[in-house]
Order: C-alpha cells, then sequence, then structure tokens
C-alpha cells in the first residue's frame, strides 16, 4: 500500500512543474542536467520493466519519461 | 543490470538541480508543487524499503529524498 502511495506522489509530481513551465515560460533555474539525466534513467526503467513484465513500473515511467521529456524540451526550447 | 543503471541516473538527476538552485539562488521557475509531491512520495519510498528490507530501495530514495528537501528549501527561501 505504501509503495502504491509513493509511486503516486513522485509520479505525478512533475505534473506540475511540467504545466508550470509551459504556462511560464521560465526555464532559467531549471536544471538542464536534471531532466536529461531523469529523461534516461525514466526510459531505462520503463525498459526494465518490459523486460521484468511489470505492468505498474512501465505505466508509471512511461508517465514521468513523458512529463520529463516535457519539461527538457522546454528548457530547450525557452532556455 | 539495466535497473541499476536507471536508479544511478533517476537518483543523482537531482544533484545538478540541487547544486544550480544553491548556486544561483534562481527558484523562480521551480515548481512549489513538484519538490513537496517529491519529497512526500520519496518519504514513502524509503519507508517502504525499510519495510520490505530492500536496502538499494532505502539509499537510493534517501539520497534523492535529501536532494529534494535541499531544492523544496530553496525554494521556500528564495521564491
Amino acid at each position: 500500500m505504501i509503495g502504491s502511495i509513493a509511486a503516486f506522489f513522485t509520479t505525478l509530481a512533475f505534473v506540475p512543474q511540467a504545466m508550470k513551465v509551459i504556462k511560464t515560460k521560465d526555464t532559467s533555474g531549471i536544471s538542464l542536467g536534471m531532466y536529461t539525466m531523469s529523461v534516461i534513467g525514466l526510459l531505462l526503467w520503463a525498459i526494465h520493466g518490459i523486460r521484468i513484465n511489470d505492468i505498474a513500473l512501465i505505466i508509471a515511467n512511461t508517465i514521468t519519461f513523458i512529463l520529463s521529456a516535457t519539461i527538457l524540451t522546454c528548457k530547450i526550447k525557452y532556455k
């Protein structure tokens, strides 16, 4: 139970950040390094989930991958 | 193996962001919601790790919790 609640928070935590950068285009304080590493790591987690056939791992990390990739794209676009 | 590499990236991804906010104090683009949710989620992951006696889960999430709490503190301090 605690694991699912933890997953809920850490997966959806990126939603407010994605909404904020899309709305404000203010990415000066955002770290390019963080989101580059996040995107790579989350992609690897999703691949790992596919390899061990863990649907929760696949879904959670695919959602967070998409959100992180959105933030990374905004960071690159708006500098 | 892929899981460990993924954990490396997603755990240490917060290091460049923590360094950037400490150095620049530029937190206007950082989402308060994201880091509040991250801190809660990572704390729950660490507790989950303790309950299932998974040392890797405990270490990775404690590191990321400390980094996220640092970024959250800077966000609250510098607005």
